[in-house]
């Protein structure tokens, strides 16, 4: 595999594959995602060894991450033999259609077209190279390139080998894949008419600046950006007075799970005054520091825990030996719900690391007063027992606000499956609508086409009379399955 | 119903009377989209008068329009009752979850917010106050402000009268809906941050313009603009050679249908120069002229033709006797494929009225060649005999660059149906991947949010183990009728 940064020929490349790849058989396309993921089992030795050595992950948690790599490509090698995600719908001429006579109209989905991802750095395996957006948007049909992450460049060239090679084996198109490196050719490519979506996970300033680039283009195109969110938790009294103790403990574990670096870390716990958590967190023996990915996350995230525990409003509440070390101590910070609706924008923010800010309230109706002022969130949790008056109330206000809603469950650990939702109002993404995580995510990356009284010859087979791949689709409004 | 110019109020309202009519059962809201349709109907006389006096539209197509436009909002009612629409996906906890142990997950869709519509002037039924984008969101559950087209002042401030008190009788919260007229009102609403989304119809400086505002918000929203498209028509030759006299006649037709005022208007034709359909359009009996819906739209019209007429590529192929009059007699034009490609910007653009380029080719292969060449369009209309050897790969092109291909068909009379595509890549559309019209346009307005191991007495009924109100789910993966 040879390494260009010259955007002209990948994108041609890309362009071209495209159009052969968005053609083929569903069935081809599950082959090769399959044989993708087959490859990435069998390099799994390697790949996790130079992905320890550019990370300071520990092996089980790379070799767990690479797990939920492949499980995603054979998933997604599942929605493609559905074909369900194609939202086919087949209507027949119909010369009784109320506003009219209806000619025969056949929708479809087809990939929009070569795409751009953005690997992120927490993930060296699952939202990086052969992650989660590479695996949907070659299953939509699209050809792919991945703008690599500079936590971990050789892992990244390495894995980007064995998709290619899977890919050509599985006899693939050519310039399907491919990898580039530097900030400046990932914007050319952005740029590019060619190139139809883009897909990013990462911070607010930088995926906001990529969205902004693909939505000033001459031709703007979708970028489907993951870019931040605090994740707030909700614990109401009774849930407080029935298991405070219990709570703190859950909660630290969701904080300090991979020292925070999760998208989906708790990054604001809103308690009682004076309740068993609030006295348990306090008191609590707080587990032992962890590498972070990389120097450059460590110093990031010592300036904005700096930040933090520097603010007027804010006290320490418990915090290991080492707060800002390589490994740092997690760190507890106290503040009240009243001071936090004041300064939202100092103290209601993302921080990537093991800490976590506990929000103290007097009144518990505040939890709605609260949940009304935030930003979009990618996950909202509640902490409540099931007769809590003020729970329907909170939970149509975060309906709102967030995409996943958490009851009495911690939102790290985010499953791949079909009803997955992982993205919400901005700044959680740039593109409410849609998810990064679970087979919905495919969406992103396709677009309808209708075909108007076109002859069986010429219409794709999921349009035919009788497909020769079988799949649920709506016919004259009603939804059949067949096959 | 009294019409403010104060933005602050009407999106208060907006955003307070989202919240209960986004919650409200389906089978609530479809009524009450019904009742819309019904008082619109019975109001049917009044407005199709105040319509004619604001347009020159005939009393036949404002009827037809009308019947259009109470079809959509009764669809849309079955839309709802049907419940697809919401995508629903319920995952069980399932501890053998390849990946690792899996919680209970559920999925629907709901609607994104308040939203606002931008009216077009050719449609002032259909595509208007009371139009598409109107019915399709108000059915996702989003409320509505409308700022009226000026092309039809009084209509619009009826119609709106007409839906207020329709909403009003049925029990819709106060505020659901609200037109306001003035450019700067329309624009501070865009720019509002409880404003979730916009959608608009018209052309693409004018979409593009809010568009950018949509997108450089401190919180972007998604901007559903449907701006403008040339629709080509490839002829081959042996359509040519079997019937051109036809399929001059219907293009003839399609162009000057309602005066040529329609989004969907076939404004390019590639035929076999010396062929018969071009012999056919050098001396076809044109139609006599209509009026053009209003002065404004007549005289961009007449500047556009000038300038097409004008260019030193071009010459008028056929001409009726008044072409720059107030009813326009229609105008053929004729210029090469070859001055087609080498200049696009000049001559492959959108004239709203009753004209057409027809561009002769020498070799039919250029088709391919300039279906490569354009831009995004809503449709493309192949003229082709089932057994051409180009068709293949002229299609395989087109599906990349239209949203809907008509064979043998014109584009003109777009069908609201199950599987209707409005909608095509950029300018076409500022989202690829949604069309405006058919019952998939209420996809704009829904944003999936995902449930956590929730308490069935704390889910919306449609993630219930057995919803009150049957619909089609996935159900770990697989689909399921019920009810």
């Amino acid at each position: 595999m040879t390494l260009s940064e010259d955007p002209e020929p990948i994108v041609a490349a890309a362009a071209a594959a495209h159009r052969a790849w968005s053609r083929a058989p569903r069935a081809t396309r599950a082959a090769a995602l399959t044989a993708v993921a087959r490859a990435l089992d069998d390099a799994g030795d390697e790949l996790v060894e130079v992905a320890r050595a550019e990370t300071n992950l520990a092996e089980a948690r790379l070799r767990g991450e690479l797990l939920r790599t492949t499980f995603q490509l054979r998933l997604f090698a599942d929605v493609l033999l559905d074909g369900g995600y194609l939202d086919v719908r087949v209507d027949h001429a119909d010369p009784q259609w109320p506003m009219g006579p209806r000619p025969d109209l056949r929708r479809t989905s087809q990939a929009i077209g070569p795409v751009i991802v953005y690997a992120a750095s927490n993930f060296p395996f699952a939202f990086s190279v052969a992650g989660g957006d590479t695996a949907s948007a070659l299953a939509a049909g699209a050809s792919v390139i991945v703008k690599a992450h500079a936590g971990h460049p050789e892992l990244s060239r390495r894995t980007a080998r064995v998709v290619v090679e899977a890919l050509r084996a599985a006899g693939a198109p050519d310039g399907l894949f491919a990898l580039v490196e530097t900030r400046e050719t990932g914007i050319a490519i952005l740029r590019d008419p060619r190139v139809k979506a883009g897909s990013f996970t990462g911070s607010i300033p930088g995926g906001r600046a990529l969205f902004d680039i693909a939505s000033s283009r001459p031709d703007p195109i979708p970028f489907f950006g993951e870019l931040g969110s605090v994740n707030p938790v909700f614990v109401t009294g009774a849930a407080d007075r029935a298991r405070g103790a219990t709570i703190a403990g859950e909660l630290l574990g969701s904080v300090t799970l991979g020292s925070g670096q999760f998208c989906t870390k708790p990054g604001v716990v809103l308690v009682p005054r004076d309740g068993a958590l609030l006295a348990a967190l306090r008191e609590a023996a707080l587990p032992d520091g962890q590498p972070m990915l990389n120097d450059r996350i460590q110093a990031g995230y010592a300036e904005t825990l700096h930040e933090l525990a520097g603010h007027p409003d804010v006290e320490v509440l418990a915090q290991g030996s080492d707060p800002f070390g390589a490994a740092p101590s997690p760190t507890v910070l106290l503040t009240s719900l009243d001071a936090l609706l004041a300064k939202q924008e100092e103290l209601f923010r993302e921080c990537f690391g093991p800490t976590v800010l506990v929000a103290a309230y007097d009144l518990e109706a505040d939890l709605v007063r609260f949940a009304r002022a935030i930003d979009g969130q990618l996950t909202a949790t509640l902490v409540a027992e099931e007769g809590d008056g003020i729970v329907p109330g909170l939970v149509d206000e975060l309906r709102e606000k967030a995409g996943r809603l958490l009851w009495n469950q911690w939102p790290t650990g985010v499953s791949v499956t079909f009803a997955q939702q992982h993205g919400g109002p901005y700044p959680a993404t740039t593109a409410p609508g849609t998810t990064s995580v679970g087979t919905a995510a495919i969406d992103r990356f396709l677009r309808p086409v209708a075909f108007q009284g076109f002859p069986e010859a010429l219409l794709p087979d999921e349009l035919a009379e009788a497909p020769a791949t079988g799949l649920v689709r709506r016919v004259d409004g009603a939804v059949e399955t067949r096959g």
